[in-house]
């Protein structure tokens, strides 16, 4: 029996989990990144042997590029896909193609030879149903079939939709952006980036937009993408074997997820960089942009839209914006900031309901219920009718002289020539009155309705329903200024920059601002909305508006609560979310919030060379506590280093399976060399190998922002304490990360101690902000109420 | 005498300098951050108690903002004037505008009647200085006078230009990049950003890039925004008193220059964010961006340029780039990489010769020569006589309909019309073929001069020389591959995407593309750089040419070292840097780097309660260490805190004038309470006030990688290693951050120790590349010969 031999043959070879973490639980990130480093030094050193090795290394240095190349192809090939699923179903509630059944309205009559846009709308190939089922196309009865068929269609779609995300993938419900956030951030949640999630969600999307919903697919794609990310991971050992190498994969997968979603590569890294990712080095940055670039190609190649554009609203205006302009602009981002806090308090407000009341127990009657009100209310109104990307992209573009919409109703000067672009402002005809009375009530409507609908049990974005509100308010404003600068020439604000005859006002400008402002408000980005608007536009003349509306709304939205919409969702379902750009402004010391407090039991600590595996495996039954430091001796609490608990379980079990000898009484050794013990004692179990020789450590003194701070920068899981100056020096084990309910207690953070049990932390909120909250859930009522008034003379 | 409330009194009111800097030190982030959330917390306090207050604590919030705007307004203003001061003398070099001397050759021929470009410069108003003297404009005579008032006018202004510098301001020479990355990665160099180098290197920059040396405007205008920011700094304590905060403004104020230097505001907060920022929350990044667009439209409204563009090239191309173009595209980023590797090299290698011999003692023989060199050799040649963002803005430009330089002389095929916009492909006229020999001549002029420009006592930028190098590269090739494509339209590469009478190749997009590979090559941007060639284009279509050319430039200039221009002159001149970019590769534990070593003195500690002022005194004398650990007693050293020498100094100074009974026998007391004395002992003097109760610990174990990663993210001035487990624990500082030279050692990194004395700090570089370099030397005289030789044929 050679037990030394064995002995080594076990310490040189890893035994199996050893260094991965469990699922809900939070990642070590120095520990991550000084494997990598290891495995870089590793491979560095073994290039140097032979040419395979040399080609094997270079193949690692590549592997990066290659999954960024391979997310940037699947993410956009997706999202090409979508759109085309989307437009396709989007269209089946309301009629078919007879020519194939498989083309979209637009794509039907694509071939037709009626030119104008009243009449391509009307081409023989395309049929609604109840023209195709009774040969009538108008009148009450034809009215009602298709009315009844469109809300029979949504409701199948979003019954499908829920149904499968209810049986297959759980996950795959929602935005994605909040959860997707926490894991960026370090925290582990098996299976949220999963091939069923990737599947699942890609097809339930499909459903959930094209069942006419008030959600949008923006960011169930970044969800998608990251799903992308994930799977191309695991081909790589170097990135599936590290936790902190696969978050950066996911940075810049996000990044291609919003690339494709807005057809804005800069914009997706601003966003993957200001909104989602938590560690972001340089080398993330040019590789998110790289697969940004790929994936809004793909899309391109694809060309979903059928117009070989790449960005999904594209907008050419003709008439530069004036100085006086910038008051309504700002009136915008106010709106957009109100709008914001009242959406993020109501949906908050009602997600929380529906967490603790009986609500919740019904996911598929309510997403049912909430379709059939959709469908019902949307179907009368031809702004809500339609899908809300057509929407806004008729919202955005300004009336040229060939534009035959309701919106572009305008009485022409006859005498007037006209000329393509340049067109001098005009009086509004009734068609504009009758659009702006539809537009206000698609305005209420949405509103309220996209309170209920994000947070339902199907994927559903954000950023549509949003920029949705903000475009029609926008619109409704820019009309408004545009026929107060047309019947008043004269006024002292309009004097100096509208001449008669001259086209001073472009409406759909404001719809773009008012859509960046709402959008700003929801989510309080800044920066990367106003380049991924920029992106749409084009051209830099107008980043000053969108400027001016993104900071006022979110300084208006900051003002009622710092939170954005993702934030307060992570919140709500108490994730471990150490925020960024939260200033800890509390003066407390580590001494004040290090557990065990002065009445708790003392820290359990192992000791290097006294404790035997019974003791380990007592300590550990009877503890829920994360990881043990270990000390060189009872009497001397002197820090040797700091064991996980999981190592530690996992190191037991396989020695007591393969390594003969170790028995309950043999004894731990944490030191560099066992002593020489006689053969009759119980074999030695050495674990220096699982242990962290350099755990952080702070001063008692240390003030606490500086700690939060050395938990955000380096991404730690624990901290140990020591008190200076003393003779026996305490360890008190430290935990800030993974608290949940941070934001919420006054004069210092919830710390868990060395007791950060994982069950019971994800569900773990104070819920101090319910009363104000109902309060606004009754104003969306009354909301409701103010709808159905206005709806009264329009059913007339 | 009341001792005690004397003490108290000293206590309460902190000591002038306490917590400042010296000169050539680093700045301790985590210190200035802790302080930043004191005044933070104190303000939010005050504020609740009366209305003044609660003003002043909205002013004080708002400071931020209107730091940005002032800095955008100010910049904005200074990169106008330096415009058109610039279009000014650069033309005064050539002639006079008679009807008002102040006016620019374009300003001058504004209101002429001449419209065609040809004719326009023939405006009678302006003219040249041969014809206004002498009354011949043409033949030898005024050829020569002209040549000569050329090369006259370029001497002066770089004699003005050079003695400015030396006389008031040395530190505005440069490009100023290297040192403000240093600078933001936490150094001091006081008077860098002062108020005399901002107005000495404003004006010196207008001499400097009006001379007509190979020297560009960027680098400089990004030195003077952050100039405009620390002025503004000054104006408000919250930036003013705390380095920190100061460094994030001054991030900005860099996004702010080089979004005026091109007209790119999101190109310019990338720059600043990938290649100069240390330091970079995403509060700055709202607040860089509202700087940037602050800046860009003030210049915009001053209006340069006089057709109203943001941009400095504005380009508009129409015809789609293909395929098999990316083959050209990529060799141009080879090219761009090569030519980085070799400016850099050739570079500082003649600016370590500068350095370590007689040379840099004649800074303005220097400039002179290098300028009449420049003068002499650039007038005869059409494409280097005029100023190089003129070049660089006709290179880029695709042949229009009316074009009637020499570079668009194509044969048009008489029985075309002739549409403005989409012309096919021509073969080329004489005028084209001519323009090419001229512009390889121009091509090895700049990039030999350029090595010798920058780096001298002047202010100079490398971006346009860079850019003008790779535009000249990329209109060659694109010129070639042009009339290739016109005259093989049956090759196979040119047969499925060019087919006759198409407009298949744009020259212009080439010039773009090398010019993008070369500042890639140089610097080793990569997403910034292609956002502002974005932002110059104004369109998507061309992101992939210009990334495909920018990351193969960057690979291939990596390949030959990984240092960009600015990394090698932050070496080069011994500034503590610790690279983000850098990877630390070396398995070195802190043990291994620490000081003292085994072999050294003990370290120089204080204790507690036992040192009288006069020991304290000796110990500041005897070392020259930053800075003192203090422990409880000589025999225990345990660790209590960290007293900075400076502060300790200051305070010694200020108790022993302003405080009763302190004298040299005092004993200096750094715990919470000093004993009750008896009246006969001396005053004790307690500095616990001083005493930094959180020193950054790690334990010996740990790995270096992990420390250097410490040291990057909380930007730590020094780290004390703990012996861990032993009975006596030792102290052992370490100082990684101001290390020079840090990137040459094997093995480990240069520490300092507890020995980082300033002095010895700055100038300590290793050379072991000179003799590599220096063959790059003779490569460039090598390069010299060719040009002379080429320029044989064209002088007949």
């Amino acid at each position: 029996m050679n037990g030394a031999g064995n002995l080594m043959d076990f310490l040189d070879e890893p035994f199996p989990d050893v260094g991965t973490y469990e699922d809900f639980h939070t990642i070590d990130w120095l520990r991550e990144k000084s494997r990598d480093t290891d495995r870089h030094r590793k491979i560095t050193s073994k290039s140097k042997e032979s040419l395979w090795e040399l080609i094997k290394s270079l193949l690692d240095a590549w592997s990066g590029w290659v999954v960024m190349l391979l997310i940037g192809l699947l993410s956009g090939t997706l999202a090409g896909v979508i759109d085309l699923a989307v437009d396709w179903m989007t269209d089946l509630k309301e009629g078919v193609c007879l020519s194939a059944f498989w083309y979209s309205h637009e794509q039907c009559c694509w071939t037709s030879n009626e030119t104008t846009f009243d009449d391509r709308d009307k081409c023989p190939q395309w049929q609604k149903w109840a023209e195709l089922m009774t040969g009538h196309a108008e009148g009450a009865g034809a009215y009602v079939l298709n009315y009844f068929l469109y809300v029979l269609w949504a409701l199948l779609f979003s019954f499908l939709a829920v149904s499968l995300v209810r049986v297959f993938a759980p996950y795959a419900c929602g935005s994605g952006i909040p959860e997707i956030k926490t894991i960026l951030s370090g925290f582990i949640i098996r299976g949220y980036l999963g091939k069923w999630t990737l599947l699942i969600k890609t097809v339930t999307l499909v459903l959930a937009v094209s069942s006419g919903l008030s959600l949008g697919k923006e960011g169930p794609l970044v969800h998608v993408a990251c799903c992308c990310g994930n799977l191309f991971c695991s081909l790589f050992s170097k990135y599936s074997k590290n936790e902190g190498k696969r978050r950066e994969v996911l940075s810049a997968a996000a990044a291609a997820g919003v690339s494709v979603a807005f057809g804005a590569p800069i914009g997706g890294v601003l966003f993957s960089l200001e909104e989602v990712s938590y560690y972001f080095p340089l080398k993330t940055l040019w590789r998110s942009f790289f697969a940004a670039l790929v994936a809004a190609f793909t899309l391109r190649s694809i060309n979903p839209f059928g117009n070989s554009r790449l960005v999904l609203f594209y907008v050419e205006y003709h008439t530069p914006w004036y100085m006086a302009e910038l008051v309504p602009f700002i009136l915008l981002g106010v709106f957009g900031g109100l709008w914001g806090t009242l959406f993020i308090r109501a949906n908050i407000a009602w997600c929380r309901r529906r967490k603790t009341t009986q609500l919740g127990k019904y996911p598929v009657l309510e997403v049912i219920a909430v379709t059939g009100i959709t469908a019902v209310l949307a179907f009368p109104n031809p702004y809500t009718r339609r899908s809300t990307s057509e929407l806004i992209s008729e919202l955005f573009n300004d009336c040229g002289a060939l534009e035959s919409s309701q919106l572009c109703d305008y009485i022409n000067n006859p005498n007037m020539s006209r000329p393509v672009d340049d067109i001098p402002d005009r009086p509004a005809g009734p068609g504009v009155y009758n659009a702006l009375w539809q537009l206000a009530l698609a305005l209420i409507f949405k509103i309220v309705i996209t309170i209920f609908t994000f947070g339902m049990k199907i994927p559903s974005g954000l950023f549509i329903p949003s920029m949705a509100v903000g475009a029609i308010a926008g619109r409704i404003v820019g009309i408004a200024v545009e026929q107060m600068a047309y019947h008043h020439h004269d006024w002292i604000i309009f004097k100096n920059w509208c001449r008669p005859g001259a086209d001073c006002v472009t409406p759909g400008l404001y719809a773009m601002v008012g859509a960046a402002a709402c959008l700003g408000g929801v989510t309080r980005m800044t920066v990367s909305l106003v380049v991924i608007m920029f992106e749409l536009t084009g051209g830099l003349e107008y980043i000053v508006p969108l400027m001016a509306a993104a900071v006022t709304s979110k300084w208006v939205a900051d003002a009622f609560g710092k939170e954005g919409i993702y934030e307060s969702h992570i919140q709500l379902n108490g994730y471990p979310y150490l925020d960024v750009r939260d200033e800890f402004t509390h003066r407390t010391l580590a001494t004040d919030v290090m557990r065990p407090r002065r009445n708790d039991p003392p820290l359990a600590v192992l000791t290097q060379d006294s404790t035997t595996v019974e003791d380990v495996e007592a300590l550990i039954k009877d503890t829920d506590y994360n990881g043990f430091p270990v000390v060189v001796s009872r009497e001397s609490e002197r820090l040797i280093g700091f064991v996980q608990r999981r190592d530690l379980t996992l190191a037991i079990k396989n020695a007591r399976q393969k390594q003969d000898g170790v028995v309950s009484s043999s004894v731990v050794y944490f030191t560099e060399d066992a002593p020489q013990l006689p053969a009759s004692n119980p074999q030695p179990l050495k674990l220096r190998r699982i242990l962290n020789l350099s755990p952080f450590t702070v001063t008692d003194h240390t003030p606490m922002e500086t700690v939060v701070d050395i938990f955000r920068k380096l991404g730690l899981r624990q901290c140990l304490v020591t008190r200076s100056g003393t003779e026996l020096t305490l360890f008190i084990s430290l935990s800030v990360q993974a608290s949940p309910g941070y934001h919420h207690q006054e004069g210092r953070p919830a710390t868990h101690g060395s007791n950060d049990e994982p069950g019971s932390r994800v569900h773990h909120v104070q819920l101090t902000e319910e009363r104000r909250s109902f309060g606004l859930l009754h104003f969306v009522f009354w909301l409701i109420v103010v709808y159905c008034c206005m709806l009264l003379p329009y059913l007339y």
